[in-house]
């Protein structure tokens, strides 16, 4: 359940470090500078405070406090547990389900980065696939050690944003959840199609397609809730399967229809309509 | 190489039997019967002769005629060996390539099928794949007696049709083969989609997909001959997969397009265009 | 401004005749049947009441009540003056900017019609554009007498309808309002297009058109108001104009984007985008 | 009846110059220097060797052959007769039907450009509507000395290609002639929509409309000929008109579709198909 902003405004240092106090990873201090800048007109600006803590920071406890994150990784290959938001946050981007080659590699670059870098490879996994994370890992190990300090801190912000969001609500919340929305419109008849069953994938570059979520089209030609909402949307492609053969009763020559598309705003409102007839379609990203 | 329709027209019966003797499943009499009906003004013509050869026969000799058909079944399955045509009918739509589960099932349904109607079970192979196959059979299992007679004639007519026209060239050739092709327009630029590449799969009940043909887009959009041609389009479900990735240079959301569509008129001409921007397409039978 | 339903359900009987007497033309003593049945729980259910006065009156005294309505015609043809509402009401479908050949048209056939029917021809004008009533006026000579008695009746349902959504606010409104909105999405861009002039024309048998709304564009591609609501869409030809010249900079083949569509539930949503690029574009009857 | 390039090759000098002496405007010494250098290979080389002889003039000569085109104007304002050639052209755009205001302007603008230019403005009327005349006008009045002299000659270049391209028949021939077509393709049943009436106009900036071509689509959804071929598509606005009503016999809400579009390229082939559904339709610049 999330606590109100003014509830937070109101709490004593301890009922404030309670909720706040794991929101940076391992750094109750960033809730205790925040809590001494109270009280905030809306969560961005208590966001804002708490990031300025840590921009504060001098180069050495900066590192020590990047190090304090924990190695992108699977399961096997962990030593030490995770905090509780990291370990739900790595989940959602499939890296509890990694193949032993997966392991590895994620493994050899974690040492190489940290080689490098001087710090572990840190991502807002909420925002990625595991496709994606292995991408952004590659790029990265590329790049140089002002832009990867810079980087990394630019991900602790919305690694941050996300858990407050989770944690408080108020007025002025950060805008870091996307959606993904459809809309079914039989053309032939000028309306909404009814009933069709929707369902959701994410595709990976080895071709499997795992199901993200499935609804059937209600009498408006759309989804109860949107098939994402309430987080970013992972990078990664996707691809909705619109299941027209029971709603076109066998005419024309549409079956399942889907539709393949990129999410590169994790954040973006993407509503991704399909207008048909049952020997045509179209769609587009629309607003 | 296809003989003439005029020479064949001035051909001893030697000659002619030669080339159409064995148009009809070890029946070279039926050549016989419209070699004394030459000459011919059209391929259709010609064939019509041979059927009415067929249709002259009384019930007993028509039962032993179609006694003459190959079971369809698996290279595993089979003690004798298949005609050519034959041989090369029944590969084309997948049935020397079963699973053994497969095979079990035609052999069950062979006997049950031959119990049942004094007759094996004879399709036109070339205008289907394993599954609209399957699928026949099943319906067809339970048909009765004097339409599934018909329906075997008919088979045959098409089966001989494609013989014919593969062995014989002149005027008035049956319309036995479909057509699909594409054309892919940039709607961004009003222009034609040059370099896109184009794979066309089968797909089958068990989610498999199999690679039937594959192109680049030329300058007009299209390809240089159409994915299909010179035969009958199987009845099936395909997939159209055009890789825009490249030719986006990365610009929207779209990524491989997929367009699935069935196909129930092998005969006909399926022009399946793709119109697309970085952020929408349509597509549709066209014509 | 709309007096609520709670205060006319502890009106006096003045007050309550006041808001109402008019409801029906040059028929308080509806209203006042009205008031013995209160309290109303929703405006249907009061307009229900009323009806059923109406409903409840013998043969005679009915066909006196429609007398009392006016004929459909141009000023200059007029004898009596109109009520304020049927003067506004006959207004809005261009009744009061008739040529000398449509008013003789209206009085010959108001003669008629009165001479068949022993009763006015009676429209809810709001509902029409003068194309559909000279339509509907033509049709409904060749009724017979239950039918078009009937049809009156029904009409006038209509009409007092939308003059208690007028007059009055509270719960359970009936539904005589129709609504008519855009869209303009830009598909090179996959985003809304904003700054887009646009004109609603309604069009006229003899080929002109007058314009009905115009807006621009807002940044979500829609316009700030329906550009038709609060009343019904007349039945009748309308054209959407999208100005995307200054849009498109001279781009493409595009330059005033015409749509021609036909109103014929003037208490229906149309909602009636425009996905455009320079070189292309698409529209449907949406919801 | 055009003559064949070959016969010209074999021609004598009084036949060729019969042919070709007034290809060039008052200047049959052009056709005589090509004469010079038969024979051609192509209408191409010919064409060019006529310009060739052009572009040999000193600047006093070319100065007095610009002199002998006449000037743009209608009827009324003309003091010595065109050309048999040049009364084609003009009145193919219109001018011979100006009103007195246009004419006036003509005569100013005339006088304007002579004054400044030292000859009379040259344009390929073919290539133009009245409108896309008068932009082009007021555009070269504006231009400089030397540019005017290129674009006379470039012109000229053109309207001697459109001439020879009706005079002669044979290999290489330029490429002067645009071609404007459409498609109808009904999207409910997949199929071409046959019979349904197709106007196409020519749009004024006064708002008036010109019919240019009138079609009845065919049982392919195509007119037996394009809307237009055989000559360039003059620059300007045009409306394509889809009578669809007695097509969908009064279902959905499409009556008479315009398609409205600018033309830019003359020589182009502007394909402009329309995709409908009784609620529904788009259209694109397609190859």
């Amino acid at each position: 359940m999330p606590v109100s902003l003014s509830a937070l405004n109101d709490a004593s240092r301890d009922e404030f470090l309670a909720v706040l106090g794991d929101v940076f990873e391992h750094a109750p201090w960033v809730a205790e500078a925040a809590f001494a800048r109270r009280p905030f007109a809306t969560v961005i600006a208590l966001h804002e405070a708490m990031l300025a803590a840590l921009a504060a920071l001098p180069a050495a406890p900066l590192t020590a406090f990047l190090n304090n994150h924990p190695d992108l990784a699977g399961r096997t290959a962990r030593r030490e547990p995770l905090t509780v938001d990291s370990a739900r946050e790595q989940a959602g981007a499939g890296l509890d389900r990694l193949t032993a080659e997966e392991t590895a590699l994620l493994v050899q670059w974690n040492a190489q980065y940290r080689a490098r870098f001087g710090f572990p490879f840190i991502i807002c996994a909420l925002r990625h696939t595991k496709d994606s994370i292995f991408t952004e890992f590659v790029r990265r190990l590329d790049g140089d050690a002002a832009s990867e300090r810079h980087t990394a801190i630019g991900e602790i912000a919305r690694i941050t944003a996300l858990r407050l969001t989770r944690k408080i609500e108020g007025a002025g919340m950060p805008s870091v959840h996307g959606r993904l929305s459809t809309h079914l419109l039989d053309t032939t008849r000028g309306l909404p199609a009814a009933g069709v069953p929707i369902e959701l994938y994410v595709l990976s570059a080895d071709g499997s397609a795992a199901l993200v979520a499935e609804a059937i089209s209600n009498a408006d030609g759309r989804t109860a809730a949107p098939l994402i909402s309430g987080r970013p949307i992972p990078n990664g492609i996707y691809e909705l399967r619109f299941s027209l053969d029971a709603y076109l009763s066998g005419a024309g020559f549409l079956d399942v229809v889907p539709i393949r598309f990129k999410i590169a705003e994790p954040e973006a409102h993407y509503h991704v309509p399909l207008l048909f007839t049952p020997w045509s379609y179209s769609t587009y990203r629309g607003s």
